[in-house]
Formats: structure tokens, sequence, C-alpha cells
């Protein structure tokens, strides 16, 4: 039988911007434009710049550009934007595979990208084969993989040597052995969540710098296990209870998975998008005082009243996991971006004078349908008598309840506002016109332009 | 319950030259002259000179020499270094462990060593940290780990991790990061072993290189699981299926384990070294010549038959794992290095003649006492009449049947002796005047001198 990492190499060779579905094309670049709001609001963070000082000691040719600013090599470049687009804890989710792709495929991609001087077009279909590949791969061993092995640094080495080897052009084989050096270097336990520890970002930073090795290591003829996946000593029996191989080969290359993306809007917890997303739509449609508000009933399922109710949040953090909070946050600014969870709103005498009239509750109906659906009904009753019902299944930017273009360059504009140099609006629009850019260091050039954050 | 990190990063913080046994500091000085052999007869070959044109293509501050020449930034040079002395097949080896610990302790250790200026001394004390570390880890994780696990990798990056942050003079508290770094990067399957895979090469230099990433990050104040071996979702349980805690505690900083440690004399498989001793020693009290001989039998213990008998061994590859030839080219050549095993010697005359007289075979005696001891009797036979009788139950290089230190540097002058740049008999004398060394740089600069090999 055909080996998997054949089977997906044959599929990673095959992809071709000019058999891409237009919406696929405008959705990848949503992805990457999503990346960047991520990488760029992470860049000024501690775990990041102690990674960053580190490679700068380390030195490397100036190839690729980095978001905290100047360029180095290929392998640093890809280990900083790796470890920056993860900790803002807005990046994309994919629910099936539990990984989050972007912090690891696209700043493999972006790396070899800029060095080889590839066009947004080769970018495009770089991107869409790492999520490929990196989705399926984390499919066939949930879910049992995930209680020790954080998915996307595991699995997502896979995707960042996908990306990378694609950008790269190797052949069918090339790419076998880079699959294969990938999975033989794919690492990183959950067991840094006990301390909270900064292994979080250092975990995506090096599965993208790994998969450049596989791929830069397979360009000069560098071999690796050709059956690293399904192996009698390879990835799935080394590191899953269970897997399915199903999960590799069915439907590849006639669908594209990174459709199933999920992007989050709001800074907090999942748990409280739902309702989040009702309040804005509410203060959206008519814009309700806070004073005229009798009272808010949110009803949802179970797990989210479990994580979620705290009447009395006293960190911005805490306010992140208080469905009160949140849905007060909502209805009073009609948003939930990094700008609105600051320490100033969390002591807002107007946001926690609604927040006090916020009701929580799950009810059977909606707790039924969870997990598939995360679903919240909101009832606003005010003070003149009458009531607002407003109901939702899937919190905004999962693949049923996709966000707009529109909501995601609004992300964008806040994430990466506070940047000096960067120009969001320019940048978002070159994003989105990427098939028109000729060589990936026209997006890059302001990144390589900007000065290092000082330490 | 205090953590294991913590115990062993109070040991590494304690180890000090002054309080090593003398036997203890001559033996590390033979571990790393016997890693420079390896790692400079591995240098030209195929995968290292692969790693090293794609970290040169990376560039890097020139921080740290490269046996393969010139200098680069510390990672890449434990990268290339960890490598190269993983490739002739006679590196070290520790037997509880299953660790080859030289190729990525020693690396990681020239590499900050060099950078950071430090003493021959210190050297030595980063060495004994390093090997006690992953020496203790690996016995902690045996046997279970070791059927997907590559030790030398995983293992090793902890050894790395322990050698690098040592030379960086790590307090306690970093110490337990970087040892938290390092268990979340700990990779390497065994797959690749199925098609004889360049992963080989690339384990020990990515253990090297992640070990020293963790240590200059924890040194940055980068954080990491403060129970990365022991917690629920750490190295033990997610790579083990029974591991044994007492084996990182008991006895750490009252023994020294790098004196467990086993060197290889003869460049063929360990099966047949025992009667290759035994024929070298022979040759060394009498000069018998071929034709004197009339019967050669081995006698030995069955795991040795079932790997090692081969009367008509037909490639350089095959006649190392040839009991029968191996005995022959001893009592012929009186030597078993690289050198004897040539293309040349495999259809020399003398030596076959001799081979088809030599007859192998399993006794109990021998075959019950295996595998606490590898023995071999061997009895030549001559046309005289008269009859030799010897007997070994280990083969030379364990440690209870030491090589001296004139073998190991008879040794170290085989493999070191084509490199061009490189003066043998110099260098071996420095190593073993390590002690008198003011800066690791002096002992590296025919290195960072030599002109890098050409792809």
């Amino acid at each position: 039988m055909e080996g998997l990492s054949k089977a997906l190499a044959r599929y990673i060779v095959s992809v071709r911007y000019e058999d891409l579905p237009e919406v696929v094309i405008a959705f990848t670049k949503l992805c990457i434009l999503d990346y960047f709001g991520s990488a760029i609001s992470g860049a000024p963070t501690k775990p990041v710049q102690m990674m960053d000082a580190m490679v700068r000691d380390m030195g490397g040719n100036p190839q690729a550009a980095v978001v905290t600013g100047g360029s180095t090599s290929v392998m640093n470049a890809a280990f900083v934007n790796g470890a920056a687009s993860h900790i803002s804890e807005l990046d994309d989710i994919h629910k099936a595979s539990i990984i989050h792709a972007a912090t690891v495929v696209i700043p493999a991609a972006l790396a070899v990208g800029e060095w080889k001087g590839r066009s947004g077009k080769e970018l495009i279909e770089a991107v869409v084969a790492g999520y490929e590949v990196c989705y399926r791969i984390g499919e066939a061993v949930s879910p049992s993989h995930y209680y020790y092995w954080h998915n996307t640094a595991t699995c997502g080495t896979f995707g960042a040597a996908a990306a990378a080897a694609k950008l790269l052009g190797l052949n069918e084989e090339q790419m076998v052995e880079a699959l294969g050096s990938a999975g033989t270097q794919a690492a990183g336990l959950w067991e840094f969540i006990e301390d909270g520890a900064m292994s979080k970002q250092l975990h995506p930073g090096k599965a993208a710098m790994n998969g450049v090795i596989s791929a830069l290591l397979a360009a000069k003829g560098f071999t690796g296990a050709k059956k690293i996946l399904e192996g009698r000593r390879g990835f799935f029996n080394a590191m899953s209870e269970d897997y399915d191989v199903s999960k590799i080969t069915d439907g590849l290359g006639k669908q594209h998975k990174i459709m199933e993306n999920s992007f989050k809007v709001h800074a907090s917890c999942r748990h409280t998008h739902h309702a989040m997303d009702l309040a804005i739509e509410l203060k959206k449609e008519r814009d309700i005082q806070p004073d005229e508000v009798e009272s808010i009933t949110v009803n949802t399922y179970q797990v989210a009243i479990n994580i979620t109710d705290n009447e009395e949040p006293d960190t911005v953090y805490a306010a992140k996991f208080s469905l009160q909070y949140c849905t007060a946050l909502a209805l009073v600014t009609g948003e939930g971006g990094l700008d609105q969870f600051t320490e100033e709103a969390l002591w807002d005498e107007t946001i926690r004078a609604v927040m006090k009239k916020v009701h929580v509750a799950s009810v059977p109906e909606i707790d039924r349908a969870y997990p598939e659906k995360w679903g919240a009904r909101l009832v606003v009753k005010l003070r003149s008598g009458e009531e607002i019902v407003k109901e939702t299944d899937f919190p905004k930017g999962d693949p049923e309840n996709p966000v707009s273009e529109a909501d995601l360059v609004r992300k964008f504009m806040r994430m990466a506002g506070q940047t000096e140099g960067i120009h969001p609006k320019d940048f978002s629009e070159k994003v989105l016109e990427l098939e028109h850019i000729d060589d990936v260091r026209q997006l890059m050039a302001p990144f390589a332009a900007l000065e290092p954050m000082a330490e």
C-alpha cells in the first residue's frame, strides 16, 4: 500500500493557485491577515522579546523579516514569527484537530517565500497545503494525542514543513523526506500549562522552525523515514492511543480544509462569544442606553456556565472569563476586542452597572445541542416594558457563522494599530490583494524596515 | 515533594572541578578525545555535509567552530558537530540508558564553552554533569521508551541543556527552566531505521541544538515546565510505559555515571569485539603467521551467533557483521579500526584464507552469562599441534574491561588522521591536558581555521 507521506506529498505538489476556488483564495488571505494581527500584537510581549533576543545573539543572514523588526535567517524568522502570533489568544483554531494552524504554517511560509522571492499566489498555495496537512494529521490522532501533546506544535510541524517545502519547489520524493524529518522532530508537551510557562510560545516557534529545517534539508537530498506517520515506530504509534488513517486520505485533494478554520473576533474566552455577538448585534440595530435596561438574561449550555459564571471579576484576565462582564461590555461598547479589555474598562461604572443586571443560566434545549452547537439566547428587558430576544447557535467566526472580511479587517486594525512603522490600512489592503504581489518581500518590507524593539 | 528538575538542577550547579576525583577527570578527557575522533571522521560524510550546507545558507555570528571547518553560531555549531560524531559508528555508549552521550552533550558544551571563553576545567565540569543527567533520565525510562524513541536524541536533549546551562553559569532556578524547555523539545523516532534514513544524524544534531536553545532562553528569563519529567502531562508519562523515578535521584551527586561509559575500539558490530580482542592480544603476544594456523574456533553466546555468523561477507558493511571475517582480520592485522575495514581488506587473500578456518558456535556456559557478560573463548589450533586458548567476559571498552589511554589515543589518531589542518598528535595532547587550557577557543582554533569542505 502507498504510504501516507507519499499521498500527502502528491497532494502538496499538486496544489495550484489556478485550481483554487475563489472563495478559498479569499478565505486564505483572511487567514494570513488574521495571522499578522496576532503576530504584530504579540511582538512586544516578554516571551517573544526573549526569543527574539536569543536569535539576535546567534545572528543569521538577513533573509526574512521578523515582526519584532529587522531581518534574520529563514530559520530564525520562522522561530520568532511563530512565537509572536500565539500569545494574544486571538489566533485562529480548527475545532476538529484542535490546531492553531496560522501560528506555525504561515511564519514558515512567509520566511521561505520572502527568502526565495516567491509570489503572493505561491504563498497562498503553500498556506492552503500547510493547513490541509496539519489539520488532517491532527484529526487522525484525535482525541488521545491531545492529552499529552500540544497539537499545534506536534502536528503543526508537518504543516510548516509542507508549506516551506511547497515554496522551495520540492518534488514528491523530496516532500516525503521532508515530512519524515518533520515527524521525527515533532515535540511539545502540555506539562507547561501547570506553571503557565512560556513553552506556549516556544512550541509554535519551534514547530515553524523545525518545519523549515525539514524542507531545507530535503532540498539538499537529506532523507527521512518514508512512513513517518503510520510506520511501526512512527508518529501515530508512538504518540497516540488510537488513530484513524482515513482522516489523512479521505477526500484529499478534493476539499479545502482551510475552510473549516474558526476565527476569534473577541479577546475573551470562546464560551462568552455567543452572548457578546448577540449584544453587539443589538447595539448595532438600536443604540440602547445603559439606563434603559431593566435586566439581561443569558441562557446557554452548562459548560459555558461552569467556566464563565463570574459576577465580580477583579482582573482583566478574569473579566475575559466572566459571561456577565463580557455581555455588559459588548452591549455598552458594541465591541469586544483587545482594546476593550483594559484595566480602565474593568472598573468602568457604566459597564459595571449593566453587569449587575446580567443573569446567566443553563437551559436544557441549548445544553442538549452542545458541543455541536455553542448556542445562547439573550433576553434584554427594558424599563419601558419592552423585551428583546436574540438567539444564536454558533459564535461568530465558526465556519457555520462566518465573520465578514470587514469584521476581520477591523480586528486586524485593532491588533496592529499600535506598532509604529506599520500602517494597518495599507498593510491589510496589501494582504487582501496578495495575488497581485509579485514577491513576498514587498509584503514583509515594513517589518524589515522596523527598528528592532529594545529588549 | 521536591521536583526532579529541582534535584537535577541543584546537582548540575554543584558540580565543581575541584571536587572531581582524578580518575573521573582523566576519564572525561578521554570521552572528549573520543568524541573528536568520531566527529572528525564524520565531518566529510554526506549527511553531515548536507546539514552543514544548510546552516551555512542560514548564516550566523562566528561564535563557535565546526568540525567541517570555520565558525558559525552556537546553535548551528551544536547542530553540525552533534551530527558529525554519530555516523562512524565508533562513538561511546552507555549500556543501561542506551545513550550515546558524547554526540549530544559534548558539541553543546564545546559551542557554549568556546563562545563564552570558558576554561578546560569548566568544560570538564559541564561534560560530567551532562552525561550524568542524560544517563539518569535514560535509565528512568528504560526499557519501554526505547521502543519508539531514540534515547540519544530524546534524553540527550536534557544532557545537552545541562552542559550548556552549566557553561552559561545558570543558577538553580534558571536550570529548572532550561530542563523544562529541553523536555518539551525532546524528539526523535526510531521509524527512520526502516529506511536507513539520515535522521540518525539529524537526531543528535537537533538534540544538541535544542539543548543549547533551552539554556540560552533560560539565561534570558524564559520559563518552562517545572516538573517536565514527572508531571502529569510531562516526559515520563507521555513517552514511557513504565518509569523509575529513583533512577534520577538515587546516589545523585555521590557518584559519577560517566565512569559507566563504554568505548568502542573496533569499527564493527559490538558482538564481534570479544573475539577480535582475543585475536589481537594473541597477535601481540606472538606473531603467528596465517599459514601456521590449522583452525580457529570462536565460542560465544547465542545472540552473537544470530547476528554475526556470516561465512561469506561480500560488502565492507557485511564484513563488520561477520564474526568469521572480523576474527580473521584481527589475527592477520592485529587491529580492527576504520582503516582495517576497507574494500581492499575485504577481498584480501590472506585474510580470506584465515576466515575459512574460523568456526563459530554458541556454548551454554557463555550463553548463560549473557547479557551481563558478553563473553567469548578463542581456540587457535596450529599445524604444529599446539593449541592456544584465550577467554574474555567483556569486550574491551566496557567499564569492566577498560581500554587504556594509549588505546584511545591510537583510535583517535586513526580516526582523525585524514583531515588536513588537524595534527592528531598535537590535538590529542591538548585534549589530554585540557585542565591547563584557559579558553576552549584554543582547543577549537584548528577547526575554526579549517577551510570549509566543498559540498
